[in-house]
């Protein structure tokens, strides 16, 4: 497909680059500013664009790729489309898109893209269209850049969001929590990286549900008080401690 | 070295695995309930023993694989030894081995273990004692069958204890809370695991203090409201959400 993307940041530099391994053509890379538009543009093979210049009557689909926040800027340059416009937002409604053009739809990464990221990992794709021939098109269009791709409405998708940020964000601030213990006790923080693998790794064999140890689900109040006592010295982390301690026990009782 | 292992679950299970995968000799397994020593010491080429049974007159190394609150049960029959005591418990103290043996310390693995693992991860030691020449041997001894060995007293053990309650049952809990919120909707949990482990891969390249990233850091209330929103169906998730939100927040600001 001639594929135009509207933006220049993580996710249109790495779902750029997947579109044109892919086979498919990258037409222009649009943006409010036109070095960086170009500076991605060159490693795409195509031309940096701003919004003044849409849309171009050479793309079948545009994909969005701006901030949550910034997203709606570039809408009344589209208008006059009549090409497929997608968003790539986990949080945000395909219905933002109803008057931009007649078909839109969502194409969201449902993964943690950084740019400068040399080997791309596996990106799990969740789309969304408001007819069954967008939805086509744009499955189609995923399948060729995805190995997993999987439909899901504005609701379902906010709620996949929310299920990545438990495992995403949540998960790296735990990291960092445990990081703060190891720098201050000088221990070396790679100690702890082959749990952290095993932990993920256990999953291939079983639900996270039936792989719950540690003292929460044992309800070893002893080794609990322990921890809770060794906190106080991290008032931040024992907040932490206690409220998913606590939820644990709620899960398992 | 000549090792008695006390116990047969599974830190039993995979040190023993692991102690004559590195060419050591496993003399017993002991334990209270016969028929379970028997069938670990079969695999370790062992013989089995009741606690009554000790010390073992052959053995230099005795290694104490039970739970933190059944520890103490071996105690009393260990007495008369003049080997080496270890226990393996990150959150107890090496000093309650003090009136067991001249020679005592403590070989914790930094590990979660499954004595139906098949292939075992690598598993990081702590190592303590309460004599150089007693650190020495058990140092040695380690470093045969781990290539991560480090010295930490009582303290920091138990803060890294800690530390691994961060980074594998709570984490593993975030992945189970993932999972419902998938399960209700119907989505496949799989859809999330590249993230996962992009997550954690990402560390290799940077501290989890820099690789933060989310609604949370970003002060994006708009998306936390609308998570927040959404978690009205999931209340035990919502606080989790939020105290974890909140330290994020904390720990950036």
């Amino acid at each position: 497909m001639k594929v135009s993307i509207i933006g220049y940041g993580n996710v249109a530099t790495i779902l750029g680059r997947k579109i044109i391994a892919s086979g498919h053509e990258v037409v222009q890379v649009v943006g409010r500013d036109i070095e960086k538009a170009k500076s991605l543009a060159e490693k795409l093979f195509a031309k940096a664009s701003n919004f003044t210049d849409l849309p171009d009557s050479n793309t079948e689909l545009f994909i969005i790729a701006l901030s949550d926040s910034g997203i709606q800027e570039c809408f009344s340059f589209l208008k006059s489309s009549t090409a497929l416009v997608v968003h790539t937002a986990g949080s945000v409604s395909k219905d933002v898109l109803q008057n931009v053009s007649a078909h839109y739809g969502v194409l969201y990464p449902l993964q943690s893209l950084r740019k400068e990221m040399d080997q791309i990992p596996a990106i799990p794709i969740l789309i969304d269209a408001n007819s069954e021939k967008a939805i086509q098109t744009i499955k189609l269009f995923a399948e060729s850049i995805s190995n997993q791709v999987c439909f899901s409405n504005d609701e379902e998708r906010l709620k996949l969001h929310v299920a990545a940020v438990f495992v995403n964000n949540f998960t790296n601030h735990l990291y960092h929590l445990a990081e703060i213990i190891c720098k201050k006790e000088k221990i070396d923080f790679e100690l702890l990286k082959p749990l952290m693998q095993e932990t993920l790794s256990r999953l291939n064999a079983a639900s996270p549900e039936f792989l719950q140890t540690g003292p929460a689900i044992r309800k070893d109040m002893s080794t609990v008080e322990k921890h809770l006592n060794i906190l106080n010295e991290f008032p931040q982390h024992k907040t932490v401690y206690q409220t998913l301690t606590d939820s644990i026990m709620l899960h398992y009782s």
